[in-house]
């Protein structure tokens, strides 16, 4: 991809810096554990870090191995390498790479991880392709990605179920995938890979305790006022500058209300090469 | 809730025992080890513990501590106590009783764990009340409960869509909840929970690798075949025979598919008391 979409804009910033290697790769983790066990020194590679907070989460976790980071934007690398540096993390580096071709021979890495990547391609099939190609045999490449249709919300308010519409509307208009969560197998097959190759999993986020309804529903609203979501889906007719208002509306009373929960559907696969 | 209107078919009965501690109560088992570290002796109660595959898995959690499980169905309670027999586990012992009022003293129990069971109750709100008043002072009440509008097909054909429509409406025409999963937190403050305590979660089912779509698959067509979800769904004119056949059509090409996916999303709970 030549460009990241949604953008980085602070709100999306501040969402993505919630994420951690724990709440957000915890189907990667073990087999980390596993592989470090026999091959202490291993290399990773982080595709589309972003921020970094899982990047360096999963560095901090193979203290004897090595992560590489890459993103198709220096700004945010450079913020990410902020973040390592404050946490005295020490074992990764940064650099600048795209999808779908990536400057590194067959075979370079021993763990080839992407979170909320495949999502924003318009050729998710040939990306896993693609990182399968960098990973070394008896290595795996862990892959995680939302289903825009699962989005759990209580209570399930008409505005926030349009707000979560107007995501995936835009997704979708900017050449990604809604399904990629569900795909993650399909596009693994498509890829090339042999269905025994593969384990297949959900993982969940859940917004429900006060602060992070705070932190997540601030951002939506954030995103809503600010983001590139809002500017598309009123030029594709998705959304009013009313209907928008709603939306804004909803997230303030789904924030302050006790009962709110918000359940967030990942599809994550790990494939083994 | 006088019966169990799912009943206990063959099919209903198969898909109940591919369930263990591990798949379907990973949210309390961090929590019964800190418990267990300062009495190892707690006392656990599983109430709607069905096939029994779960309550014994929480028995071989705690060697040292023990289970009672609960169900309204004697033939049930018979078949889990052959199971709990069958694994060498003698920390568990089964007794039936009903909700909403189950004939224990306040604050009999450590641990009090609910699985499935307020989706298939009409006062949700009023079982957890009864739980919670079942459990000690620093104990927890662990609930977990599917929600029917968060199941993640893969392909998602027509067939296997109404499918789960056809579930969540009979479920809800027998007096049940389809959003229970989501509702959790909802449900504890109504019974008088402080938000404080109450810790909410998601977690999942996957069923992808060839066996667990022939297990789950087949469960499915079996009891389109044969249950009353088939025979109510009829009754109240939610699906005809011809739909059925078509359903059943739909799960057979589902497991023959490997790039086919089925995740489901549960509401999980702990409440500290």
């Amino acid at each position: 991809m030549a460009s990241y979409a949604p953008g980085h804009a602070a709100s999306q910033t501040k969402h993505h810096e919630w994420r951690t290697a724990e709440n957000s790769a915890a189907h990667l983790l073990p087999h980390l554990d596993t592989l470090a066990r026999t091959k202490p020194n291993l290399k990773l590679l982080d595709v589309g870090a972003g921020s970094g907070t899982i990047s360096a989460g999963l560095a901090a976790h193979i203290p004897h191995g090595t992560v590489l980071a890459t993103d198709i934007s220096d700004d945010i690398l450079t913020r990410a390498a902020a973040h390592a540096t404050s946490l005295g993390i020490t074992n990764i580096s940064f650099q600048r790479a795209s999808l779908p071709n990536l400057p590194f021979p067959d075979g370079t890495f021993d763990v080839v991880h992407a979170h909320q990547v495949l999502t924003h391609l318009s050729d998710p099939a040939g990306a896993v392709r693609e990182l399968v190609r960098m990973c070394a045999p008896g290595g795996v490449v862990a892959l995680r990605e939302v289903d825009m249709h699962m989005w759990c919300f209580w209570p399930a308010v008409d505005a926030l179920q349009k707000f979560q519409g107007l995501m995936a509307d835009v997704l979708v208009a900017n050449g990604g995938q809604d399904e990629a969560g569900r795909r993650l197998v399909s596009y693994a097959l498509a890829a090339g890979v042999e269905r025994k190759q593969v384990e297949a999993g959900f993982g969940t986020w859940c917004y429900s305790a006060p602060e992070d309804r705070k932190a997540w529903g601030g951002s939506m609203i954030e995103r809503l006022k600010t983001s590139q979501m809002r500017s598309k889906g009123i030029e594709l007719g998705i959304v009013t500058e009313e209907g928008v208002g709603e939306m804004i509306k909803a997230w303030e009373q789904w924030i302050e209300n006790d009962e709110a929960t918000l359940g967030i559907m990942n599809g994550e696969v790990i494939i083994k090469k």
